[in-house]
C-alpha cells in the first residue's frame, strides 16, 4: 500500500573523478578540482528509491558524508505521507535540528548535506507520481507547492501569501502553451566549456567554434588570475564569437572589492554582459557596491553558485548585488529552499541564470528552471542555464541538448541515477591513475 | 633545536558530556543541547604540543571531527617556524584550500574546523614563548602580529596600514598601565547562568540572588519561546536585580524580522540593554532594521556567536546591524581572523562583548578580551564577557574569577588542556546516562 510507503535505508557514497587530469573546471581559486559528490539513495520498503547528490571538488567529500551521516536519522523510518504532506516543517526539523544547527546553521557542509538529502525526497517524489520533477512541480496545486517551502526569515521581504498569489498567476496564465513551447524547443544555454582556466589558447578556440556550430549564443571564461592574460583571452574570445553573441566573465571570488572595479573596469572594453562572483560569496554590501560602479558600463553583477542559503539570497536581492541570480541545485537545503530563492528573485524582478556543470548540476537544475520558466517568471528572456559538455557519460539519463537548448527530461525523476548501480549491495572500486583520488563505486 | 620544531602528528577527540539533563544551555532553538567539542592536539617532535577546540552542541561533533582530519594535511609535517612567520598566508592556505573551500568557504563546519587547529597553533607558540596568550598577544611587536592577519575580503573597510596604526597607538599608549590594572582587577563578566529557559522560577531566582552577591552586574536571560512567559521572566529578574544592575535578553534566532520589532517592543518596558541574536544570523540587512526600530526604545542589537566570518561581521559593522559585537572563540577561523575582528569593531566604535559559556569558550576568548583592551580599544566600558559558572571543572587551568571579573591567566597557553589526559596515547571512555550520549575520551 503507498500510504505505507516508508524510506527504510540511507547509503551515502564517495564518488570522484580525476578531472584535474585535464584541468576541466580550472578557474583562479579552484586551481586543480577533482569533480566529486556524495550520492545519496533513499531506499524505501518498496521496489522505488530517491538519489541524489552533493556536488563537491574532491577532498572534503568525506565530511559531507559525514554530514549527510548526520541527519540520516531524521529521514530514516519516516513515511514518505507524512514528509511529503507536511514537507515545510519536515524541511524545517531538518535544518533547525536543536544540536545539529550549530553546527551551520543551514551553510556549508552540513546544508550541501541536507540538499542531497531533500533531492532525493524529490526524486522519489517525482517517481512515485510518474513525473519528471519539472512536471511535478508545474502540475502540483500552487496550495500544495507553497505548503513545501519554509519561509522562516524570510517573511519580512516575500509572506506565503505573496507566494501563492504569484503562483496562481503562473498556474492560470496559459501555463500547457509554455509546456508545449519547453517541449518543442527547450530551455537556452549558455557554456563555460571554452573558459577553463587551464586551457591553451587553440583549445579555447577550437571549443569556441564548436560551440557556436552547435548554436550556442553565450560563451563565458574564467578571469582574476592575470590582467594581461585575461584582456588577450577575452580579445580571442570576441575575435572568434563577434559582438552580437554573450560575453560572460567569472572571477570565482578572486578579488577585494576596489580591485574588482578596477579589473571589471579594464575588461570594459570587450562588453561582458555580467562579472560572475567578482569577490566573496559572503560580501552582500560588496557585490551591491560592485554592481553600483559597474552599472555604467552595461557589466551586471551574477553570484550565487556558493551563496549559502535564502537569507543570503534574500539580502542580495533586497541590496541589488545580485543582477543575475546563479542558484545552485545542491548547495542550499535542495528544492523547497530553491523554490522560496525563484519566488523572491521574481519579486525583484532578478533573472535566474543557474549555476550547472560539475557532476549531475545541469542534470538537476534543468528542472527547477523549466518550472521556473512555465509557473514563475513565465518567461524565457534573458535568462539561460550554464552548460558543460563534462560528466554527463556518468548518468543513465543525461541532459539532452538541441541547439544549444536543454529539452526537458522526459522520464520520471530528478535525472540523478548513476549508469554504474546495477546490482544493488555490491561494492565495487575503480582507482584512477590520480593518486589519492579514487572513483569509488561501494 | 626549536628552528627545528615541526608538527608531527593531530589527534582530535569527540568529546560530549550530557548537559541536557538538567536544561543547562537550554534556550528558544536549542531546547536540548548535550555540550561537546571536537578536541585537538597538535603534537611536535618535541615535548610540547598545541591544544585547542571547536565547542559543539552533541549532535554533528563527529562531522566536524570528519572537518579537522580533512585539514590534517595541511598542518601536519610543518615546520612551526615557517608557519608563525608566515602566519597570514598559512591560514589563508587552509582557509582557501582550492578543493576544500568548496564546502565552506569559511563558515560552518569546515571553519569549525579551521578554528581549532588554528587556535592550537596559538597555544602552541604561548607555549613556546612561555607566556599565556593574552600576554603573547600584548607583547608581540605591531608589525608581526599584523602579519598574522589575513585582509582578504575586509581590505575595502579595513588596510593592512590602518590596521597598523591602531596597533601602535595602543603599543605606545601606556600599555604597561592597563596590563597592571588586568592583573589587579580583571575583566568584567556578566552571567547568563540565571537565564536558561529550562529553569523553574526558584532556580532562576536563586541564581540571581548567588551572583548578585558575587559582585555580577549583567543578567542574561533567553526569550522568544512564549511572550508572556517572557515578560513574567524579565519581571522577576528585574524584581530581583533591580534597575540599576544590567538586563539583557537573548532569542537565539527564534524570529523574523517583524516579529523581532513586535515582541522587543513589549519587553521595552524592562529596559533590557540589548536584544542578543533576534533572527537568522546572516540577516545582515534584518538586523540592521530591527537596530534602528529599537534604538528609540534604547535597546541595542548583539550578534555574532553564529556569524560565519569576517566577512560577515564586516558588512553587520558596516550596516550599524551590530551594536554589541559578539565574537565567540571558535566559530570563525580561530585567533587570526578574531584579530581582524576586534580591529574593525574599533574602528567603527562598536564594543566587542565576546560569547562565552560551552566548554571552554571561557577560558579561550578572556585571552582576546584582555588583549583588546590592553592593545587595541584600551577601555572596558561599557564591554564584558559572558560567564557561566559550568563546565570549568574539566580544564586543568579553568578561568580565575575575582568580584565578578576575570582574572587574567598566568599559564603559558590558551587554557585549553583538559585534566584527563595524564597519559599520552591511553584510550578510556566513560558513558553516562544519556543514550546515545557518549563522554569519550581517547
Amino acid at each position: 500500500m503507498s500510504s505505507e510507503l516508508m524510506i527504510e535505508k540511507l547509503l551515502v557514497h564517495d564518488l570522484r573523478f580525476p578531472t584535474s587530469l585535464s584541468h576541466d573546471g580550472s578557474d583562479a581559486m579552484h586551481t586543480d578540482p577533482d569533480y566529486s559528490c556524495a550520492y545519496v539513495e533513499l531506499h524505501t520498503n518498496q521496489d522505488v528509491k530517491g538519489c541524489s547528490l552533493a556536488f563537491t571538488l574532491g577532498q572534503g567529500t568525506e565530511v559531507v558524508v559525514s554530514g549527510i551521516k548526520a541527519l540520516e536519522g531524521l529521514v530514516v523510518g519516516r513515511k514518505t505521507r507524512d514528509i511529503f504532506e507536511d514537507f515545510a516543517n519536515f524541511w524545517k526539523s531538518m535544518t533547525s535540528h536543536s544540536q545539529l544547527r550549530w553546527i551551520g546553521p543551514e551553510k556549508g557542509v552540513i546544508h550541501l548535506a541536507t540538499a542531497a538529502i531533500v533531492n532525493a525526497l524529490w526524486d522519489l517524489w517525482a517517481k512515485l507520481e510518474g513525473k519528471p520533477l519539472w512536471r511535478l512541480l508545474v502540475e502540483i496545486p500552487p496550495e500544495v507547492l507553497i505548503s513545501t517551502i519554509d519561509f522562516t526569515y524570510i517573511s519580512d521581504v516575500l509572506s506565503k501569501d505573496e507566494a501563492l498569489a504569484m503562483l496562481k498567476v503562473g498556474d492560470n496564465d496559459q501555463k500547457e502553451v509554455r509546456v508545449q513551447e519547453l517541449l518543442k524547443s527547450g530551455y537556452p544555454a549558455y557554456t563555460t566549456q571554452a573558459g577553463w582556466l587551464g586551457y591553451s589558447a587553440e583549445k579555447r578556440k577550437d571549443l569556441c567554434l564548436k560551440f557556436l556550430k552547435k548554436g550556442f549564443k553565450g560563451f563565458k571564461i574564467k578571469v582574476g588570475q592575470d590582467l594581461e592574460d585575461d584582456k588577450a583571452r577575452c580579445q580571442q574570445v570576441r575575435d572568434v564569437i563577434g559582438y552580437d553573441n554573450d560575453l560572460m566573465v567569472d572571477a570565482n571570488q578572486k578579488w577585494d572589492v576596489p580591485e574588482a572595479i578596477a579589473w571589471m573596469k579594464e575588461l570594459a572594453v570587450f562588453k561582458p554582459l555580467w562579472i560572475e562572483e567578482p569577490t566573496s560569496p559572503d560580501d552582500i554590501i560588496g557585490h551591491s557596491k560592485i554592481a553600483q560602479e559597474l552599472k555604467a558600463y552595461g557589466i551586471g553583477v551574477a553570484t550565487g553558485e556558493m551563496c549559502a542559503n535564502r537569507v543570503m539570497f534574500k539580502q542580495f536581492l533586497q541590496s541589488g548585488g545580485m543582477d543575475f541570480c546563479q542558484i545552485d541545485a545542491c548547495r542550499i537545503g535542495g528544492v523547497n529552499e530553491l523554490l522560496s530563492i525563484y519566488l523572491m528573485a521574481n519579486k525583484f524582478r532578478v533573472k535566474v541564470c543557474p549555476h550547472a556543470g560539475g557532476i549531475g548540476l545541469c542534470e538537476m537544475v534543468q528542472h527547477l528552471q523549466m518550472w521556473d520558466y512555465v509557473s514563475v517568471s513565465r518567461t524565457m528572456d534573458g535568462r539561460s542555464i550554464e552548460y558543460v559538455d563534462q560528466q554527463h557519460e556518468h548518468f543513465k539519463h543525461p541532459v539532452v541538448m538541441q541547439n544549444a537548448c536543454y529539452l526537458p527530461p522526459q522520464v520520471s525523476h530528478l535525472s540523478i541515477l548513476f549508469r554504474y548501480w546495477s546490482m544493488r549491495g555490491t561494492q565495487k572500486k575503480i582507482t584512477t591513475p590520480v593518486k589519492n583520488q579514487k572513483m569509488n563505486i561501494f
